[in-house]
């Protein structure tokens, strides 16, 4: 048990030097849990002086090229920390897979698009493959589903998996600010990108949601299928009138199987402010997990960030050393099936709703008259007159209805005359 | 990969029970996500009803005797559920190691008071030994401390590991009621039993809690060095008080790393409500741990009952169908070195006391007097005058301050002719 375990790293960016900090620093500890040494043997990089601003030792074979590297480096696992869902990560995948080599990454990205057919891949070649780092950073979710959970039969999945929203959101609520000025101070203090749609679009919680499903329902990952909300149209007023009603407003992935197949889909939901996962503000993450043995269960993390994901990272390649592997996604790729999918209009649950109104008679009763029409009927009213004639909010909250009619009825009301903007509609769930 | 592998199952109680319906159950899915069939092929119970009452197939050879089966089962792991630190679940553990038999348990009392020995034992044999169910029920945190986390030295752990203690705080809260009174109601529902001195008094969460500490911070297994306090002195005052004050009460195992040692303790705890943890109610279980790399982060959910228990019960037999194995205490046995022992004297924190006084001048001056003296300073007071003369509840915080002071000035201070009981001292930990 003590042959040295080499690992070959692609990518000294923010994670990359991350681990290979972790893998330098904590060298004593990785070396008695896993029963022998684990050793940076290569590293890459386009930038030259990375090697040694992160003090790589003599020892580290330096290259520029990764693809080089992860065609020569005599490893025993290739750590892809580039990123990008094509190109130089998805050829360093293919390449260390067919070497035979163990592979790990953080690569959300091409884990959505790729994901089956490196299943496949890592299979037929009878290698490690982790991508713990992926899904929620520093928390152990990918784990907790292929083993801790593996003997459950899982309902039902949320999660908080951008912390980017998730501090949007957080800092909406504290300060009141609208979306744009907080967008912009995130921007600032390097908590949103430059160009920020991948993040507050629900682009990557989306990919991240698809392999969360895909472990949990035991189906293939397809981004196709799912429908994705952002947090873009949720305005300082929303986030007020959840506060005055009891809740709170965080951007989820939401998992459900049903009798007839699986939903899987990403968007901003209502919480109730007494669920411990309202409470799990600012750039952390949370996964919730119902299983019909264990029940309820959540995960809370830090769910980016160069040391969370150097510590996921780790894991992996650690459990690669000890050869604590398992089929990629849960089960061997003969299981994997297909599972219909049961579309969001099918969705029955509780919605709240913000109409733009003129502040004048009749309007009320004109979308109730709708409402009732579709046969959605109202939880909640929320209206507060301003100067007559004015646009004022008209805030309701409807009771467990079908999306379909949900969806129909805000139509037909968007029609009215005296409603003035298309209504603001999230979904109330109960976790 | 098809081989079939083979479960002894030794007592059909209530985990038991769970276990031999989850084998059953998910049998399919087993199969599917281990990629060979789990068959249990045999079980012991003293109740010779319980095999039928469960459905169990002829195919599982009966024994009422652990003992006897644990010698003959020709069976690749033996699981215990039959607790209890010594007798028959220790000499069934024995026979199985001794056998070469790969061995899983729920028995925190055996793995608290033999766990080194144990370890030393199945490292020798060099079989697998899973615990994951001894430990916060359906919660993975011990194969998070050991495997997720692996790559991070912890420095802080806390967990609400028991769950009628936290059922009992939590309905205190909720209703205004005193301890006995919910106690009593507790025990009628079967939360508590009845005998209930193991739970409330803080001796489960004490094996639970020495368990993840020495998981945590690598150092043998040591019950006797703890400091262990229950929630038998906290009243509904208390609670009251707290949530006046912003907390919550909560019964924590807390473990700590110092510069010159460890620390790991059981006590009741005011939390801010502010905190996650605050959260965690009923009879759910929650561990919270602060490693270097990941940072802070959460796991919760059902600590105990038939189903949370079965669900880890038989993820530990999946990883070892799956030869998923690691040290039992996270490093191999030559480096679990002792680590010394920092008392609870040498905390340095916040602390909630609540005097039972005279209502008459001086008492607070007399008591303010002596907290000067011994370098302890109030942080905020409540005192609510009642008739004159009466017994009145006192309540003070105190900045942050050497327990050995704040025990050496209540000491004082309980000597006090206006002090009329031994105050009540309860310490603030901010998660």
């Amino acid at each position: 048990m003590s042959e040295v375990y080499r690992v070959a790293l692609a990518g000294l960016g923010t994670v990359g030097g991350g681990v290979a900090r972790l893998l330098l620093e904590q060298k004593e500890i990785l070396l008695k849990r896993c029963g022998r040494p684990i050793e940076l043997i290569a590293a890459s990089d386009l930038n030259e002086a990375r090697f040694d601003e992160l003090g790589l030792p003599a020892t580290v074979a330096r290259y520029q090229d990764a693809r080089e590297m992860a065609e020569k480096a005599d490893a025993d696992v290739i750590v892809e920390l580039i990123g990008g869902a094509n190109g130089i990560a998805h050829d360093i995948c293919l390449t260390a897979l067919n070497r035979g080599k163990g592979f790990v990454t953080a690569n959300k990205a091409m884990i959505a698009h790729h994901g089956n057919e490196l299943a496949k891949l890592a299979e037929e070649k009878g290698v490690f493959f982790g991508y713990e780092a992926a899904v929620a950073g520093g928390i152990p979710i990918i784990k907790a589903l292929r083993e801790g959970l593996i003997g459950n039969k899982i309902s039902e999945i949320y999660g908080i998996l951008n912390g980017t929203c998730n501090y949007i959101l957080t800092v909406m609520r504290e300060t009141g600010k609208p979306f744009d000025v907080v967008l912009a101070e995130a921007q600032k203090l390097g908590y949103a990108e430059a160009d920020p749609s991948f993040d507050i679009d629900g682009i990557d919680t989306a990919h991240k949601t698809c392999i969360l499903g895909a472990l949990a329902f035991g189906m293939p990952i397809d981004l196709k299928t799912m429908s994705i909300e952002g947090i873009r149209f949720i305005s300082d007023a929303d986030i007020a009138f959840a506060e005055e009603l009891g809740f709170r407003i965080k951007l989820l992935g939401v998992g459900r199987r049903y009798d007839n197949g699986v939903s899987l889909n990403v968007y901003p939901c209502m919480i109730p402010q007494t669920a411990e996962i309202a409470h799990v503000d600012g750039v952390f993450n949370a996964v919730i997990t119902e299983g019909d043995f264990v029940g309820h269960s959540m995960l809370v993390g830090r769910g980016a960030g160069e040391r969370p994901t150097a510590s996921a990272v780790v894991a992996d390649i650690a459990d690669a050393a000890m050869h604590r592997g398992g089929p990629l996604l849960a089960v061997a790729n003969k299981e994997v099936k297909p599972v219909p999918v049961v579309s969001l209009d099918e969705r029955e649950g509780e919605y709240y709703v913000r109409f733009e109104v003129r502040d004048r008679p009749g309007v009320v009763a004109d979308i109730s008259r709708i409402l009732g029409d579709e046969n959605v009927s109202i939880a909640s009213m929320l209206q507060r007159s301003q100067t007559s004639g004015g646009v004022v909010p008209l805030i309701m909250t409807f009771h467990k209805s079908k999306e379909k009619a949900v969806v129909s009825a805000l139509r037909r009301i968007e029609g009215l005359e005296s409603v003035v903007s298309k209504p603001c509609m999230i979904r109330i769930e109960r976790l």
